[in-house]
């Protein structure tokens, strides 16, 4: 298949429409037009969530759940109107199942304390993938620390693919909690996570699937999954920063102790004791970060209002161009190959430092990300101290797939 | 005095020029014009810190830190930026005492999750005041229940002020933390935050100031106060929700453990071990709340752009007014008649039930809040249940006052 071939077939998304939703994309940098392919670190936001945030701030703007007023009233309505928009997102159960976090990294946290406290014995064991971000390793090693949990690893093979083999081997009666990405923010790759829930189970492990990379690009039902917890950061799905959702299944919520104490998070508080209020809000101490929630409900919205099937055949179609040119280049090394994998295009060219390229291209408008990517062990493990990252997304087209490659080839004439 | 002469005296303030600032100000509440009195469990947002969100994610979202592209130096540079803001409106002595967080609990739950670990030994004792929040309440409580250190509580007046002399006999060399409140969320009640640290230094005790509703009233030097930490939240001092912040000394934070774990954290990981990264980012796991933090500097901006002076004495006025008419109805009972405090107006009429007051204000456009105010125990103290607690802002007016007045007199003839 040539690259060309690879454009042209099936195209029916309509990306300039697309585009004219995301006010940031007509932006020039250093003159020329932004070509931004640095969507796994964050998105652009649609018009919609923008003018969310600015609504809710102009003409809603209160306390929720505290107050004896309209506007509050009207508050808590958006806030737990969006708490509903996320259950139906990812098909849980119940909206008190979500639980609102400043991010995916709050939400592990919030896990794994938790377990640390109410779960893990000495002699445990808490089972990760060899591709996990830093928030799905450092809180799990901190539990383990504080409980006498052991941390295990599931390896990859050279396709950056759990060896899913080794898993299983792995599981046994120890195995306390499987904590696995759904998809690997360095590589692409996208986790069998229902096959790895079903094996989890017959073990009876807790299992915790991390979503950050996951929900912008596959649809994910909770529900069908069966995961124990699923998080996400808002950010990452085209809505506001300082907003992620933890889902828990409500047994595993009701079983979890609080990570953070305050305000709405309480039944009653005397000077000797406190006791905790019910679900959602026992996680949600503190006036939450309610803008953010409407925001990211606009989010929601808004991809509900477009052809998602449409979008994910759109990213694939970019991903196979990409590859396809990547090919045409001899001094490309990929890493992240695996059958299934989102748009993720991680390599490093010849054995120039992945930073001089990030510079380099950033010069030409592209811009990507370069270095470690918050898998340090992830790189230990490729011998390699980080790539250069160009992670695409809905808003994406050939032309910049296009545009990334004749100015990676300018980059060679500068190495 | 008369309640009119508490009006006219002095009275520069550009009160018509402040409320045009904030758009959510001219909404009307059941047909009449909205009288926002409950800026103590949020404030409204100026137009520029609404433009500010709006502006950083139409012309400047990206990850911060991370990326080797010109929007993210942007992103960043903003976001750095925003510390300094903060910086400088405390008066830190280094940017990198500048902690961001979700909002005042958050950073009371990390210092008091990190001191449990790092600071408290069995037989320490934490000392706080009967008019703390739950914030600054269970978090200790729990800090207390894990190191076995001891929570002990400096009664209140009964004008509600803390008892100096029972705070001093409390201090003693078991005394680890000293936890308290800046102004009383419930009762208005200011502190002597200075002299309550120079006390508790002689004892050694480290020294933690929840400043959530402190910071939109008074001016705070934390050098001056000497503090070792002083929390608040961007949503009272006019900024967007989900942001806050935790300062402290720069070796205080070197000497607490982290509180998530996650990117931006580490210094290095592997699968066995991972090591933290220098101040502020240690603190600071995850992707923050970038367009937070650009908003939270916009509302310093703001507040740095007006007649902080003429606030000030403005709300006093406003507080005097209200007082004065509050004298002249017969069966308003004041909770909080502190010398020196905030424009909070916190009280029961006759035999009736905070809520009902609440919803009859309501009806007639007046948002005030009712209950316990998240200070359950300052409530078993003052032997009720909750109060009706009108507090005011800069942007509030004396005719403002007026209204709420003359609806509380139509309130009298419902009940």
């Amino acid at each position: 298949m040539s690259p060309l071939s690879a454009v042209v077939e099936d195209n029916t998304f309509d990306i300039v429409k697309i585009r004219q939703d995301f006010p940031l994309l007509n932006k020039s940098i250093k003159g020329r037009p932004l070509i931004y392919l640095d969507n796994a670190a964050t998105t652009q936001k649609p018009q919609i969530v923008i003018d969310a945030t600015n609504q809710f701030y102009s003409n809603s703007n209160a306390n929720v759940h505290r107050g004896a007023h309209t506007l509050s009233d009207d508050a808590t309505e958006l806030f737990e109107k969006a708490r509903s928009s996320v259950q139906g997102f990812i098909n849980a159960k119940h909206s008190h199942e979500i639980i609102w976090t400043k991010g995916t990294t709050e939400a592990i946290n919030m896990i794994a304390s938790g377990l640390a406290q109410s779960h893990l014995k000495p002699g445990d064991e808490i089972l990760i993938s060899a591709m996990e971000h830093h928030a799905n390793i450092v809180p799990w090693q901190i539990a383990a620390l504080r409980s006498g949990a052991k941390l295990m690893v599931v390896p990859i093979n050279e396709k950056g693919e759990l060896i899913f083999s080794t898993f299983k081997k792995l599981l046994n009666k120890k195995t306390a909690i499987v904590a696995m990405t759904h998809v690997s923010n360095a590589l692409g790759t996208i986790n069998q996570v229902k096959e790895i829930v079903r094996f989890a189970k017959q073990v009876n492990a807790i299992t915790v699937i991390d979503g950050a990379q996951a929900v912008a690009h596959c649809p994910v039902d909770v529900q069908q999954l069966d995961c124990d917890f699923y998080a996400f950061s808002g950010h990452k799905l085209f809505g506001p920063t300082g907003i992620g959702v933890l889902y828990g299944k409500e047994d595993r919520l009701e079983q979890l102790p609080p990570f953070q104490m305050g305000g709405e998070m309480i039944k009653s508080v005397t000077f000797e004791q406190a006791t905790w209020n019910e679900l959602p809000y026992k996680f949600e101490a503190g006036t939450p970060n309610i803008a953010g929630a409407v925001g990211l409900a606009a989010a929601i919205d808004y991809l509900n209002s477009i052809d998602r099937v449409g979008a994910m055949l759109h990213e694939k179609r970019l991903m196979n161009y990409c590859l396809a040119l990547a090919q045409s280049m001899d001094d490309i090394h990929l890493y992240g190959t695996a059958e299934n994998k989102t748009a993720i295009f991680s390599f490093l060219m010849g054995d120039s430092h992945p930073s001089d390229v990030g510079t380099l291209l950033n010069q030409q408008g592209v811009a990507v990300r370069t270095g470690h990517h918050c898998t340090m062990p992830l790189m230990n493990e490729l011998g390699i101290s980080g790539t250069v990252r160009a992670s695409f997304s809905l808003y994406n087209t050939e032309e910049e797939v296009a545009m990334l490659f004749a100015a990676l080839t300018k980059v060679k004439t500068f190495l």
